[in-house]
């Protein structure tokens, strides 16, 4: 990530922090709320908001409660599939997960907190016009809900132990972890008043963006175990998971990630006329060989 | 209810119904968040968008996105609610409860589902101004998450086998139950423009009601089992929550009631200058006099 941009993302999730503080009247939900937001992660997605805005010559501060609030969903989405009900973990980046520290019924109230008050965050923005808001609020909303992030985590309980196809595969990846990865660079687009092609675009790059998120995860999860075991099995292959490994082996899922790179990058190209795609490619970049 | 309103509120469940039907990717979910709606309730929420909006002489379908946003949060809480990591329960209005029928994690999804696609709803609304429809999603946001009802519900839960004050008891509920009850008010009085003298006593208004619904929710449960049993022990007395009934008696806690009433008759007075208050006196009285 470019230090530059990479401070807005601790302006992020100060925002975040700070509005979990401010009027909150229970101390357990700021806690809980809190934990799993410090907690950390990538930061993948408010990165994306300010790269995209980047690219468009803007000021990536524009882009603050966008990117905490895409930051919040997905954070509110973790600590509701690590519930016992769901995945049942108990950890997640090394730390106890939510509900293991403040039990189950406040890690979903705290999941329910996050996703409130990210709308609410978005909604308070007084330096963006309202119009650009109410569009933020229902591009963040479609991706995070039925036709997006919760519709695709549905389709994967369903597929839970069923053989599928690579073609229903690709479609609960593309809802339950690609849209909230578009969201943030439609989000950014929005924010900047892009044109309709532009957009198009833009959100056809996230797309691809992806699925390359997706590929790398699934590559990693066995050359990840490999650094450490010597053996290919992940934990994918251990629950049977199908993946883009399983399907192409580890050698055919590197071709598919580095053919779906060079179309994101022909992408770019048709967008250079518009946009300062520098940092666009260094996103693609990070996101094609990322190592966590 | 008045018949010419209560349409209103057949009109904002169609929208919801037809809103959840609209490209969700996943029948369990879609199956799952209408199960909920459908299964009814007094829709009082709903209700007082519209009765609000008509003492401001305007048509209530200009709150249809409101009642609908406001009466989804309430529906995601009930199932949330209901979870066996919260208050467990296995029926509600005398059907199994949505994890009974659906499961634990498509309960725990269709609740989240519910509440972003409320604010879906309230952002895609373009019959309002896009300023209008941000302050409702700042309002609304702000009654349900950590500084109202899921605040007041974690407040519920920590409050759980302990001693509490009345005092402790009425902060409870006034963001467990009354923000819920404010928002549909405040939302009219958004939409509605109200000046600020108006909104302030209007959500005096609301506060009021907040409180009685809670009296008479105490009042029934002794009282409804009466009529069954005959004995003056509810599930609140077995359970050993406080309540208005447990703090004040039963005669006491009809006092307090009768006592609010004329307060929050006289709120109304003050309003009678600005408002056609008749229906806004219907829903006190529905408030006060309610049998479930």
């Amino acid at each position: 990530m470019n230090k530059d941009l990479k401070q807005y993302n601790e302006k992020a999730e100060n925002l975040i922090l700070e509005h979990l503080s401010g009027g909150n009247i229970s101390d357990v939900i700021r806690k809980a709320s809190t934990y799993s937001v410090e907690a950390g992660g990538k930061r993948f997605r408010p990165y994306l908001v300010f790269a995209t805005l980047k690219s468009f010559g803007l000021d990536p501060a524009a882009g603050l409660s966008a990117a905490a609030a895409v930051e919040m969903i997905h954070t509110y989405s973790l600590i509701h599939d690590d519930l016992p009900a769901m995945d049942d973990d108990d950890y997640r980046r090394g730390k106890p997960t939510n509900h293991k520290v403040y039990g189950e019924a406040a890690a979903i109230l705290a999941g329910d907190n996050l996703l409130t008050e990210s709308f609410n965050i978005l909604a308070q923005d007084e330096a963006l016009d309202a119009d650009i808001r109410i569009r933020l609020v229902q591009a963040i909303s479609a991706a995070a809900g039925q036709t997006g992030m919760i519709g695709g985590q549905m389709l994967d309980i369903d597929a839970e132990g069923k053989d599928i196809t690579m073609d229903e595969l690709v479609l609960i990846h593309r809802h339950k972890t690609g849209r909230l990865i578009s969201a943030p660079i439609e989000s950014a687009a929005i924010i900047a008043g892009a044109d309709d092609d532009t957009k198009a675009l833009l959100l056809r790059f996230a797309e691809y963006l992806g699925i390359l998120f997706q590929i790398r995860d699934d590559i990693l999860d066995v050359e990840g175990d490999m650094s450490k075991t010597g053996k290919l099995s992940g934990s994918d292959a251990r629950k049977g998971k199908v993946t883009y490994v399983s399907t192409y082996g580890l050698n055919g899922a590197k071709e598919q990630l580095d053919l779906l790179k060079v179309e994101a990058e022909g992408i770019l190209e048709s967008l250079s006329s518009k946009l300062d795609t520098g940092e666009l490619y260094s996103v693609l970049e990070m996101f094609a060989v990322r190592e966590q």
